[in-house]
């Protein structure tokens, strides 16, 4: 249930509408756009109190959210959310968003040597993972905290955010102290406990689709997150499962303008586990932005054929280079920059 | 098996070859590109043979293609192949080939009506179906021979090619009478019989994947009418069946580059029916050309509400001219025309 | 739409309606039951002549169909339908039928010695293709009418009911001549000309599920034959495409109990290329009996490592002949014979 | 890497092997078999110590696992194995084990009348969520603490186990406590830390399959908790994601003799979740069980138009108790009892 407020309602009037929102047990989710403020009023007994609030001043009308989802569709918020990741850096607006880096951190020079070049190349944030999803207990897990430390290390001397995998509650601290951007895993996107606890703090959260996903649940993982008060939240297409098997995963660009009429919030791609085969990644990455995607998550490593994970589809870094010069004539021709 | 030819061989050598081919029962596939000339000599059989070829004058050397498809394949021929329609277009090559129309031929006054509106947009050919491929028996199944008609009186009043479907092997005839291409259904993707069929003609063939047809199974179905001796072959992503219910099908861009990476045939993309949305087709269209299709076939009707089929999928003509004016500047930055 | 006809009806009445139906330029579709007698009248313009029918003499009452296929609908027909197959065999009723045989016939000497073990072990029909559809133009594409003669010949000698597969118009007469039952393969479950034309026979069709068709999709394409006239049709679940890859299809048992929910048409099931994993074939047919089948189709080869297609999925006789003694004792249990 | 151990081997020589297995760094995994035992030695560096185990006393010879599950498969462990739950019920063994009861647990009156009533019939378990999983943050998320002390009190009372689902890593240890089996829910199938989390611990893991979790996946998930040391994992099928609409999920029988002929672990199957529709739930149980399932987990509900969660899938009591009967004949054909 969303109330509009008048645009003359005053501070006491709008005041007394919180109050009586959290006295019913509520929690008042505050949108503010150019034209209009708007208040949710969520949850499967919302709609019983719908008199109350309409006899009280300062509220325009009151309508409901027919979607599933509530705070993550396009009802609730009409405009594109805007999220601010750093002092320079922020998602859903006109700048095309660039996030490069190696599928995980694996020793100081490597993550160093990366980042130095793709920051030169133009990437506005790096990723790399310090705790990494393997299908097999016995290959690679990632360098945990040691990893974190040293993504830390980048940002600070770099002066480059970074985004990370958080993949359990006890790491959220550890991985919000580090990151600008903290990501939910495909493999994670119905882990909801893991999605509450990430809307509790209010870091940005990157939330991958999960491989059989579809849009709508997605968006419904999305609200999970935005129901605990952190609507920071940034979806990212990453391919589907299908039953083709000449691509790692099927890159689902369809997405991109569903997502869009649907929601507010800003979508990423990320063409390397979508279609997972490296000379490819480029071609999907203008695809998608063509195709309306705020921004992309690329993985780049120097030595693809010795990295630990994900080596087949990380582009070089001449690749990315080459990419950033092509996505910046791209962008031109479609109103928006990078 | 290809027999690369040598650049010094004479017609005399030449004709040896083509005659010893024919004698041993197989038909030679001939390829010249700008550099080579190559002789395919394709069949279970053919490999027992090559000790004969290579003892024989004017042949270089011998190879084998290891992909289940041969002639469709980039190692039979390593340059893109470009396909003759008419005087005026070609496809697969600089230029992106658009083509348009609605869905089904209803009328004189409808197809003459967009005809004109979409030649005027920059249309290269009009689509429109003579001969319907319907779920159900009871809806409208085309308007058949008078469709058909209706076409041929387009082609000859507009100056305009016609691209239309043909179902069975009786209509072949009759539809390569009218069409400047044949298009052979997604649901037709593995009548092997109607491919041999088409493959007797030379009409150039728009041949849609099926929607669970893997990319490798598409290019075997393109093999089976160039074995017949017909190469104008031009393929057609159309979307896939997948889990995801809140578009028609999944239009699976990754196909375009892996299709370029294994073949030497033209790509098309129909939006249209990929995402079966309409105000996502012109956003789909655009990222289907940046993705590296060689043009697209779109389904435009000026009362799309009015449609005997696929109206909710089918963009207005204002739509259409409005997309044209995109594609304009964006073939520029990806250094093709249009 | 439906005429629900009186009990007591008169001939003369009876054929009135019939005579109105056929001036009205419909089909009159007849099923007779234990308890009514009703005929649909098929088509987008049935409606508007409701009230005529409403008003005739012999008439109880009038009932629409909501399901898009209507003659293949459990409310056009409320009883199983029984298929006569031959003066032996019937598919639909309390007896579970088995069909049996290799994928393709191969060689005179081939299809009588694995016809002959397999009748022995209790098949009531035998399965060999003569017109294979392959995935590639170069391999065995059957043994075409050659095939037909010798499954001609060994239901002439052994007398046993043979089914094999038409793939195109031409071959229909061709194959009806030979076989008790025609097949409709998997690929070709959506060629709606070859549907209709099989519509215009008698003969029992088998229609394989495509690998991507839906229920509803499939008994739609049911629809095409039986709105020709051609009642006699058994579906076929053979596996749908998914994303696992252990199994070379995902055989679909689920289908079944809705298949019988919505239809009164028989269903088998092809357990053979459903799982396509020889040792795996036996279990899943016993599980197909059980939930439901009237039937299963089966590939047995005396030397699978030999044969021209599909011997990863063939079953030994011997196997045959043990799963044919296990669903013996399972099909008593369940209140079936065999 | 797998030390196969002589018969003869003396204890002395037994202990210096462990010891020598534990100085290198690894965990020995032990698999005493009928005729043979096995020791496991895990992880990717294990293959350089190879020539000092061949060389020790006691050691027969030494094999590799190729598969990439290592404590899962047939090679580790030849024969099936039993998993122990309580003092009654034993999974993996000659009985069928049926576990019952509602999704998710509402009130002490719906537990308890449930419970007696599935226990009357023959349940071997309850089953009953306490935190359930939801698409949406806002309808019922299960009663918690509360519904584990009510899971208790039936198991306390009716003196029958019970399986609930855990959630997240800081339910472990309440969960555990309360429940003969912990579920890990198809949603977090890889949820890689809270499996190596449940591998801590010793009681039996009920690891259903994910709905887009190919085999070998779902095998790797359950080499997750065993590289922990809990070995008590038993899989559940519930049914993968697929394009058909006309069920809730397509329930996937073939996954039962592929998993039998990978891996030694009992595999049960859930009807419920996997077809979803409540009618077809009995056919689809004793379908799984002819296909070899050692077992079932079907949702149960006296109100299901009333249940908070999934009522259009739960069966009756009176279904329950039909399809009990149902199972005891069927068993018996196949050589197990229930």
């Amino acid at each position: 249930m969303i109330l509009v407020i008048k645009n003359d309602i005053t501070q006491q009037q709008y005041n007394h509408i919180l109050e009586k929102i959290k006295e019913l047990g509520f929690i008042p989710h505050i949108s503010k756009g150019v034209k209009k403020t708007i208040i949710g009023l969520i949850g499967e007994q919302a709609e019983k109190y719908k008199e109350i609030f309409e006899a009280m001043d300062g509220v325009e009308h009151i309508s409901e959210i027919e979607k599933p989802f509530k705070l993550a569709s396009r009802e609730f918020k009409e405009e594109n959310s805007v999220i601010k990741i750093n002092d320079k850096v922020e998602i859903g607006g006109k700048k095309i968003v660039v996030i490069a880096g190696p599928c995980a951190v694996e020793s100081k020079e490597q993550i160093f040597k990366i980042s130095q070049e793709l920051k030169k190349s133009g990437a506005d944030l790096i990723r790399g993972g310090a705790y990494k999803p393997r299908t097999s207990p016995y290959t690679f897990q990632g360098m945990g905290e040691e990893g974190l430390k040293l993504l830390k290390e980048v940002k600070d001397t770099l002066g480059i955010g970074v985004v990370t995998e958080v993949m359990s509650i006890d790491q959220i601290e550890k991985v919000a102290d580090c990151a600008d951007i903290l990501q939910i895993g495909a493999r994670n996107v119905q882990n909801f406990d893991l999605l509450k606890e990430v809307g509790k703090i209010r870091k940005p959260i990157l939330l991958k689709r999960g491989m059989a996903t579809t849009i709508k649940e997605w968006l419904m993982s999305a609200e999970y997150i935005m129901s605990e008060g952190n609507y920071n939240v940034i979806l990212c297409e990453r391919g589907i499962r299908t039953f083709e098997d000449s691509t790692r995963f099927t890159l689902d660009l369809n997405a991109i303008p569903v997502v869009k009429s649907l929601s507010h919030l800003p979508i990423i791609v990320d063409p390397s586990h979508g279609i997972g085969i490296r000379n490819f990644v480029p071609t999907m990455a203008k695809a998608a932005i063509v195709a309306g995607a705020d921004g992309i998550i690329v993985e780049v490593h120097h030595k693809p054929e010795e990295a630990l994970s994900d080596g087949p589809q990380s582009i070089l870094p001449q690749q990315f280079d080459q990419l950033m010069k092509d996505l910046r004539k791209l962008v031109e021709v479609i109103g928006r920059n990078i």
